[in-house]
């Protein structure tokens, strides 16, 4: 099974796509995700998804986990592989493979992130320009997020352990931004039994405190983008 | 963005599970895949996936319908991108890693197949001690297969254009394997709104033939492992 020469010609990266609701310009939540300026060429100076380059001994998803606390400094619970990207004009110096993780996060972890001049979260459809194929990995992030949220337990992933149905609402309003009607929307979820009332209210609002609800899903199982897979 | 010297030891080949519902030993449809016994060393005279390595110029789902037809003769009209396996020990002879694509063909289709000495169909569920992972790239895609074969859609990739609901359900019964109440596995297609009858009915049977149906969504169209993905 040894390759032919050529074949060590392809070089094997990984990148992330992280993605938490935080306040976008106008108030409103969006999905944001942290970009990496690029120091070096190619695309020097161009923003682009954190990663690089897979080490020996090292399982792509450690690659995945390591590269994205090298560079933002953030350690998401999980990363699920997202896709591999291959097309071998994609990069300008030679051909790379990217393995792409991705992973949601609640934004008390997101403000883990080490922002500074070359790090930045950015609202997910104003990412363009970016580095390598990376514009086409963010839509295809955001469309995977956009299809799976309709299983309430996804959205689950941007929420704290205990949540109200308007929190809930919000967050499926941010992925999908359109608003949904309150009544239709807590019938949907209330029919997939993804959650359940905690018993408590929430407290520091005026009059009738709405409900707290619980996933009923444990916290860190099988994750937003589609099916998790084996560890590799 | 020169990668370091020791980056280019990981290889980069595919690998593919095409998966049919051929007739088993006791006559019953079961699910099959091709497998091709290696030739060479490592695993040499082990049964293993249809695959090989990805030439520079080549996308990778390019890569995976070459190696495909060149060991078994198989071409399927689409392939899906299902996983990157890539474990630092998943080759004695270096590292190697392989992106996963797979399709689900037809009978007939799957008759294309050079069965040979060093080709042949083997009841997925069967398909253990393979070279590699393969193995557990095997149950994976069984595992995928079987999570997704709730949307009725996922089915349709297994029958002709038309078909009647008990071919329907004997699709659905040789993935899950189990028997399915036939009043409420009807019950259950009717309402996804994922077929329709054609108005016509299958010949050839004594009394009360069956009616026939076709797929809602065209032939073709995003195939049965969870979402399709760019091309890559």
């Amino acid at each position: 099974m040894s390759q032919p020469a050529d074949q060590r010609e392809i070089s094997v990266a990984v990148s992330t796509v992280i993605l938490a609701l935080l306040p976008g310009a106008c108030g409103t939540r969006r999905v944001h995700l942290p970009l990496v300026r690029r120091t070096r060429q190619p695309f020097q100076d161009r923003w682009a998804l954190p990663g690089g380059w897979v080490c020996p001994d090292e399982s792509l998803s450690d690659a995945g986990r390591r590269t994205l606390a090298e560079t933002t400094g953030l350690r998401p619970s999980y990363l699920e592989q997202l896709y591999t990207f291959g097309r071998p004009d994609r990069s300008p110096t030679g051909r790379v493979l990217t393995v792409v993780y991705s992973a949601l996060v609640r934004s008390h972890e997101a403000a883990a992130a080490t922002e500074g001049e070359n790090v930045r979260w950015c609202a997910a459809d104003d990412a363009t320009g970016l580095a390598f194929d990376h514009d086409e990995i963010v839509r295809y992030a955001l469309w995977r997020l956009r299809t799976k949220v309709e299983y309430a337990s996804i959205a689950l992933h941007f929420l704290d352990e205990t949540f109200s149905m308007a929190q809930l609402r919000e967050v499926h309003e941010a992925v999908l931004q359109r608003p949904l009607d309150p009544a239709n929307f807590r019938r949907h979820v209330e029919a997939t039994g993804t959650i359940v009332p905690t018993g408590e209210r929430l407290t520091g609002t005026r009059h009738r405190p709405p409900r707290l609800y619980r996933a009923l899903v444990p916290a860190g199982s099988p994750g937003p983008f589609a099916v998790a897979g084996p560890p590799s």
